[in-house]
């Protein structure tokens, strides 16, 4: 759990101190009190690649809204699940340029392809568009979205119990300090058969959030992540399950309802997917064989 | 509560029955049982417009994933709080194609603009690869978006007690069916200053159930909604605060957590946020005058 070391300068940066009023026993009180909110800021990655020619050249390929924090984890994560990386070897190394733009908001983070790896520019040009809380702009169905990804995760064996799954939740609480404090975040946590979470990751946006920890293990060369399970601590939409199938994660475990979109593409891809999951009951909506 | 009145039929589009399997007292049962899941599926925004020699053309708008049910009242709200629309008099009619794309899924709804509008095509470009989740691409600083908006907030008059506020979390969900069924869906409902919730709407997108809501209130003629306020079943996001500013809400109540950037954009727009709204307490970030 090394992952949770470096949580107090994340935490910094995630949340920003404002003062608020509280209603409380029927009077909006008087004076301001300060509260911890969660920072929602935009980013913008940019892509670093060589020219034919060899020379160096940069093009932007997505503006967002995240919380700042591990920013480096979320580029690299959002080039993958959008299959503009193929591996952690395609990156060269990640520049957090720190910038912001004359407005005083903006941050920027360029990802460095290594020379020799091929940039797909109509992929490019279409996500230059998106952000990572709308993956489904431009793909227009359920068909185009399937092709995408390497990883067959119809065949992979991973099992884990119901217990193992059920103590899931206490342990994401846990470890989610932010939520605790806020109440404003959104987390993905990434765990293994024994139902131990390695590492967590936290953003206002869910899509964010699995992003982040799926660019965390790609740079650790941990995809594809064939022995582990992702949960998160909100809904399962479309976006999510098409995330896994990118990573190459067996089964995803929503602290919430699931869309049934994410349902069908559970099942397309052959994702063991769970919702409502509690200490002691859940749902399994696709390939129970894997909860033993 | 005329809205309200139409929920069933809607209802059965936005849910769907699949078959899960349970995990209770230690044990997956062996057979499936049906579960209710909320529907979520692409949908796509054209809109339809008049050339200058008088021809009619039309453009794709939009793609986004939405909850079937509404789709009118969402295409026309994402159209107004995208600035692309000013009023429900630039809108002759409302045409839901019923079609579907050859992988049997996309949904089409047109809106036909009234001959002699404008169609501002630069920005309608922007917006085609944008959904209505991620209404922050290209626009890179709170100033771009500050400047978005026909309606002053800071000066609207509105009032209401914190009793009445308190009210509003059980009134949600009373009125909000498909949530209790599924979990969901986000809520978006519009109050007066009785604390009474006169329209609502669900979706698996907390950006489209604002949308939906404001649309309907638009084709209605109810907008700008200065005698009203918004109730969200979630967080307050940066982008709930800018369709409330393009709506003229004066006051934004939520049962989750702000973000910082909402909070912001409350302070600079004059709209009263309200968050963690339970019967008894929540805290007020901006505009404390309209709570009495």
């Amino acid at each position: 759990m090394g992952e949770i070391d470096d949580a107090p300068a994340e935490r910094r940066l995630s949340t920003r101190r404002l003062d608020v009023r509280r209603f409380r026993g029927g009077e909006l009180g008087r004076i301001e009190d300060p509260d911890l909110v969660a920072t929602e800021e935009p980013f913008e990655i940019r892509l670093g690649y060589s020219r034919h020619d060899g020379s160096r050249a940069e093009e932007p390929v997505s503006v967002t809204m995240r919380t700042p924090g591990h920013d480096e984890d979320l580029a690299v994560g959002f080039l993958f699940t959008e299959g503009i990386i193929r591996s952690g070897g395609d990156v060269q190394q990640v520049v957090a340029r720190g910038q912001r733009a004359a407005d005083g908001l903006m941050n920027v983070v360029r990802v460095d392809l290594a020379p020799g790896v091929p940039v797909d520019f109509k992929r490019l040009e279409r996500n230059f568009y998106i952000t990572s809380s709308c993956g489904v702009c431009g793909k227009a169905s359920i068909d185009s979205v399937a092709v995408q990804g390497q990883f067959d995760l119809r065949a992979v064996d991973f099992r884990m119990t119901g217990e193992a799954l059920g103590r899931l939740p206490a342990a994401l609480k846990t470890q989610q300090a932010v939520f605790e404090q806020t109440g404003g975040l959104h987390a993905s946590g990434l765990f293994d058969a024994d139902g131990t979470i390695g590492s967590l990751r936290e953003d206002v946006g869910r899509h964010n959030a699995l992003d982040k920890l799926i660019g965390h293990a790609l740079l650790r060369g941990q995809v594809p992540l064939g022995g582990h399970g992702v949960i998160v601590s909100g809904r399962a939409s479309f976006e999510l399950m098409q995330k896994a199938k990118m990573a190459g994660v067996p089964l995803v475990a929503a602290v919430g309802a699931p869309s049934s979109l994410a349902v069908e593409l559970a099942r397309e891809f052959g994702i063991t997917l769970v919702g409502f999951l509690k200490a002691d009951r859940f749902n399994v909506y696709s390939r129970p064989d894997r909860i033993v």
